[in-house]
């Protein structure tokens, strides 16, 4: 048993998910929940995610060898000013925020045992009645100490990761976020945007036309909007310039239309015909 | 049995479904497929698509009294041209192209009792092997008369699509064609741009941080790319519309992010989860 305690600050789908991990594998001699609402106490000791749930913060992190904030990014600096008073200190303190930088910005400087962290694995649902203990389990975990980082943390922080089953990977927050802007931002807001443009302005005896094409290509745009938003506020830069990434696909593909120049309009559908099933080859092959 | 001979004018995978449809409630006395390779042949045969299968167009079309083009849209026109001498005067023809406007414009004035149609069941999938009997099962059907279309054909074209299962809709070519570009064709074109712009031109380490999210909404992209050159090649003014209302949607959010509102931010998110979650609500209720 490697932790006597374990806290997750926040048991939604991650956190809950890193609760029934954890229990799973006998990492923790106690997986504690804290929570805001009374109902999602009993909730996620009903799904089996934590050892114990409070709405005490003092209580919640009192004793805890690693401290996981599951919140809104929004939210992550608030909490940690909150809990400093309250932690061991030898406690770790990480995070699973799809931003790295703000967070590091907000919440290094007030607790120095802080790594930051982002485990690949999100989903468009919501909460601890859809978390899962095999959620990590071969999920890129993204972990971004800085210069700062103390050494020890760092590996606490990268071996639990290892020991929920997901893929590590250290990079800074600036590289990561540049990254998920592309990989995991501009899907979704293309998703949204698709959404808006389509479904929000329906056009006469357009909804019997929608089918699995439009459902599979929006289906991030049910993800959760304070979260987004969140993210959007956060990595503003980075995703203005993925858009502008496929903005350019978009207008040059819109000069071929325009002409009916045929085999560049072949070439930009093989194109990514050929790098997506390669792709998706790959990862099967992993 | 409605139709002593029905002839499939290329069995992939709406062909070879439209003929395992009509197989299995017996509206046929005969399948017969008209296929361009040898090997298909046997493969038509052993899916069950058909119960006869030739390369001889004569022989295909002779004494069918339906007969469906489930070629490439491109290719439509030239097809009509080869059966005119051979179909029974009475034969009605029909296609199951994703576009109208342009193959009928290629087809009617060849063939006076062709009227177009369009199921709604296309997929990113390919050939017989992936065609099923249940494929027009609740899905769309649109079918599309013009004033010069011959109202006994029409009712036959009509009446064969409710028999397999599918949802009639009669528009004209032209708001069907206007309608699918929003539906179908942006989310399509959009999948391909998502996928040039990322995983044509990787970031280092880039390819650790896709996931399900990113196979889903690009899922579309790996549709065939000759078909989806004809389809931009003949819809492309629509097409180019459609972008231009993503491209409304997505100059409007790089602004906001620019400038970090976070209630335009979170309303852009709201809206988009709130129209697709109430979409796809109502779709299970049907």
């Amino acid at each position: 048993m490697e932790y006597p305690k374990i806290t997750l600050i926040g048991v939604g789908l991650l956190g809950g998910s890193v609760g029934m991990a954890a229990k799973k594998i006998g990492l923790a001699g106690c997986v504690t929940g804290f929570v805001r609402r009374v109902k999602t106490i009993d909730e996620c000791l009903a799904f089996g995610a934590v050892d114990e749930a409070t709405q005490n913060l003092e209580e919640a992190v009192a004793g805890a060898s690693l401290v996981i904030i599951c919140t809104p990014v929004g939210e992550m600096k608030g909490i940690a000013s909150q809990i400093k008073p309250y932690l061991a200190p030898a406690a770790v303190v990480t995070d699973v925020g799809s931003v790295k930088a703000s967070v590091i910005q907000g919440v290094e400087p007030i607790l120095s045992r802080f790594v930051g962290s982002h485990p690949l694995c999100g989903s468009e649902k919501t909460g601890v009645a859809n978390a899962s203990a095999n959620l990590f389990e071969g999920a890129t975990c993204a972990v971004t100490p800085t210069e700062q980082s103390d050494p020890e943390a760092l590996d606490k922080v990268n071996g639990f990761w290892s020991a929920l089953g997901g893929k590590l990977v250290n990079l800074t927050a600036e590289e990561h976020d540049d990254i998920v802007a592309r990989t995991s931002h501009l899907p979704h807001v293309v998703a949204s945007a698709l959404v808006n443009a389509v479904l929000c302005k329906p056009c006469a005896g357009e909804l019997d036309f929608l089918g699995t094409g439009f459902a599979d290509t929006t289906r991030l745009a049910s993800g959760s909007p304070t979260m987004w938003r969140d993210i959007a506020l956060t990595n503003s830069v980075a995703i203005q310039k993925a858009i502008d990434d496929l903005q350019t696909e978009l207008i040059g593909l819109k000069k071929v239309l325009a002409i009916k120049e045929a085999d560049a309009l072949e070439n930009f559908f093989d194109k990514s015909k050929t790098s997506r099933d390669q792709w998706l080859e790959g990862e099967g092959k992993k």
